[in-house]
């Protein structure tokens, strides 16, 4: 397998590069991650997101402890080469460990932060007793 | 005016936060760039996306330059307070500093990145002679 695609992309000085995540159908953006060069390679390989967790510092197979994998569709790369865009379909409906189905669910409303999204799945069924994936 | 809102991001050591720019109404992720705490405070303000230029190590009024102004609608907050994601209007079409919609417009397909978007606007009627705003 050629790993040129790999080589275009601009990672950080610690390896890394964003990556935002929308669903296909929706349009909604759903998170926001990192991924390092074997990440990438495991998503395009695998068709299903593979992120990696600065907090935990490996891999992060999402959905691996939630069962909510990413099924990914499409990946794109923007004009400086070091952010990535992942279309997929969220499995399970939740992409936020909080249960909710996009991260983004803290709106400003004049000067204050309102959650405008409903906890589709308790988050202990998700994780059991771990607070994150 | 209370600031609580901006003490609830949480900006990396650094001083910054991603941000991730989205079009209203198509739904199109179109750019992603980071912001410090006076970048979103103006943005607020000002209706209008302000960036941090990490390159030029200044603030970043996007369209300042070029008049392609970022129109915002709404700012939304990630689980982890750590992203912000902004419901934008892209003044003059063109987000990219290339003349393009969107700054996702290389798309993995195989192993190579295609381009998939043409260019709306000559980047050098946007900047003239400067290659980026």
């Amino acid at each position: 397998m050629s790993e040129a695609w790999l080589d275009a992309i601009a990672f950080d000085d610690q390896g890394l590069v964003p990556v935002i995540a929308q669903d296909r159908d929706s349009g909604r953006v759903l998170m926001f991650a990192w991924a390092d060069r074997e990440a990438l390679r495991r998503t395009a390989a695998e068709g299903r997101a593979v992120y990696y967790s600065r907090s935990r510092g490996k891999l992060w197979p999402k959905g691996e402890e939630s069962g909510n994998v990413q099924e990914v569709h499409d990946i794109r790369l923007d004009c400086d080469g070091d952010v990535v865009l992942l279309s997929i379909t969220q499995h399970g409906g939740a992409a936020c460990h909080t249960g909710r189905e996009s991260c983004f669910f803290h709106r400003l409303e004049g000067e204050e932060w309102v959650v405008t999204d409903p906890v589709l799945t308790d988050p202990e069924q998700l994780y059991g007793s771990h607070h994150h994936e």
